[in-house]
């Protein structure tokens, strides 16, 4: 009676997740009663700050309300004392709280690109970059980099034959996932170039801000002089206050047309959820900041500095020092580190132990590209980062292609 | 030195919320120490219940970690038992958890819809469906209803004219926000027959389903036989729990596709909010529902009677009795019924008070319609709709075009 209906066709073309696909593995893997470790995944394991819950626990609210579509008033302010902090002056006017970085993502991408317009992003990337191009229906072209040049961004020429008349915007992720490279006052001078001569937009993607190492500092797209009109930040507190599951993050801009438009993206999905602005905001104005902060940064980088060290005594493993975010790109001696890690999972057991690591491939867009590679999320303790580093080294010694 | 850079224009042409965009005009009256009436947004003056708070409070978490995409899986089960006691079965692979009712209906419109093709929507309908129509490249095809005829859904025949190549789906909300009405089964059996013979989805918006008054009950789109694979259902706990600020929402069908395809949509933007759901779930496994719902309705359905029956008292109104949700669209004797409500907020004050209404006209696609309508939301108690009712009769007294 009623003929096979088509959903459509974009919707079927979406990617899916391919850090979230091999769930499926390692959940049988544990309801067997096997430990798998998850290096997989950006989930940190590091508490969320006291006074973060407390503002959601003693937030007293009689109904909870709908906040204003740009962000609780309070909660702006706290945060533009946030980005005075970080050397980064913001009016309340020059940014808005969003459903996550996710959201402020899609609202830049929907802003600055028509239909069929296409993006810069360096590659590897953050692969929900791919789900924000989908939704928009913009093209993503990448801008290769390589695992033995620590993923630096290539020079000016080589980045501009990639540009077309079609080109309307470059993404940098600064510090970046999933590299951890932060650039250098170098590269972003290369990319600024790009954009101001090539009449682009520059969205940075700075969720990972704080957590760079020893003296690298990334720095705001908002700071480039003469890129006032160009440049919108994307901004989530997910990773600093260890709140994935609150959901806020920022969007902000001095380009008025862009903030603008974006307010009214924003009064069509009505407002950002209440209780997490409302924890962000006590924490923020609390003792705990910014101290908290600083020293779960040092955590980090302890455990970047573990992770380093152990997978440095594993045989034929391949990756740099990373300045930044939490995450490490290795390249395995291995053809296919998808078909690796989908063993790990299945296979895979020593003292009823294994480790989930994210395939590097799916970072990529250029065909075949980080099919070696894996991407490793430093989010754990020490202790079990060492162990991590000792079951994959024990992993590949069994591993047969 | 930079050229003025252009922004996208689906961008410049998303929609302005027609009814916050007077919010300028009310603040300036508060600031000048005005009380004001607030009937223009549906934002319940109810107090979210207890058990929901309490879920949220005691929630006792250690890392606000990110929520499985398609929401926590003891919410998917207190939702499915949700909806067993309304009637609807649902299996929690046939439904997921969205950012509000919001990112549902945006959800529902990008995954049944090509870019370019077309809905119909019954007029006046819910403003922000302009806005996911705009995000996703849709065009509305308004389905003329009229206030003399308390906005009944027209003939088959007369709905089907406006059926073209293009046309991917039917989109009903029922109860209907603005106007109110419940759907009769006469009404959803011609949205079913014409669905079927246009081979059309049908979307269903359901967030005021127990807001149905007297003996009338609005029939789910998930219950209509042979609709299996064409219903998408909208939902939201915003209103039925006083919730807004939760984003909690439902996106639902039994299309497989549809629901595996609006997944990879929710991987793309992560997890919904954690906050909201850990209440949602608290309050639905507590003794306090299904009562506290079924108090609440009743103190709307008083609140119904109280307007209706104080605004019969205002020479040349023309309104009906709306079965559910909480809105009334009035038209009022006046030509421009946004002058009216502009002027009221400016100009007028009875013992420094006065009210704020949404202005009928944006709640149409065809151009000059409503414009002598205003959509009052009966979101206030008695006393205050009384004071309500008062304020717009001594207004309309005083106003002269």
């Amino acid at each position: 009676m009623t003929n096979p209906l088509k959903i459509s066709s974009r919707a079927l073309n979406f990617p899916e997740s391919p850090i979230r696909k091999l769930n499926p593995l390692a959940d049988r893997a544990k309801d067997e009663g096997v430990k798998v470790y998850h290096v997989n995944i950006g989930q940190p394991d590091i508490a969320t700050p006291e006074e973060f819950m407390r503002g959601i626990r003693e937030a007293n609210i009689d109904v909870l309300e709908y906040s204003p579509s740009k962000g609780i008033r309070k909660v702006l302010e706290s945060l533009t004392g946030y980005y005075n902090d970080q050397r980064i002056e913001l009016s309340s006017d020059e940014l808005m709280v969003t459903t996550g970085g996710s959201e402020a993502g899609l609202f830049a991408f929907y802003t600055t690109l028509e239909q069929g317009e296409e993006i810069l992003i360096p590659e590897p990337f953050y692969t929900n970059y791919r789900g924000f191009a989908q939704m928009t229906g913009v093209e993503i072209r990448p801008i290769p980099t390589e695992r033995a040049n620590n993923f630096a961004l290539p020079e000016q020429t080589e980045i501009e034959n990639l540009v077309t008349e079609k080109t309307g915007a470059l993404l940098l992720t600064n510090p970046s996932n999933p590299t951890g490279r932060v650039y250098t006052d170098r590269e972003i001078s290369t990319a600024r170039r790009v954009v101001m001569e090539n009449d682009l937009f520059l969205i940075s993607d700075e969720v990972y801000r704080e957590f760079a190492y020893g003296d690298s500092r990334p720095v705001s797209a908002l700071n480039l002089e003469g890129m006032e009109d160009r440049a919108i930040m994307i901004d989530s507190i997910s990773k600093r206050l260890s709140g994935c599951g609150a959901r806020i993050g920022t969007l902000a801009s001095r380009n008025e047309k862009i903030m603008n438009t974006a307010l009214r993206l924003g009064q069509s999905r009505l407002s950002p959820p209440t209780m997490g602005q409302l924890g962000l905001t006590n924490f923020l104005n609390s003792s705990s900041y910014p101290e908290e902060i600083e020293a779960m940064i040092d955590r980090y980088e302890k455990r970047r500095n573990t992770l380093l060290k152990h997978l440095e005594g594993v045989e034929g493993l391949d990756f740099g020092k990373p300045d930044g975010a939490f995450y490490l790109m290795v390249s395995l001696p291995v053809e296919d580190a998808e078909d690796f890690v989908r063993w790990m999972l299945t296979d895979f057991r020593d003292n009823g132990e294994t480790v989930m690591m994210a395939p590097g491939e799916g970072f990529y867009n250029t065909p075949g590209k980080g099919r070696d590679q894996v991407r490793l999320s430093y989010v754990l303790n020490r202790k079990n980062l060492e162990r991590v580093a000792d079951l994959i080294g024990k992993g590949l010694a069994q591993y047969e292609e």
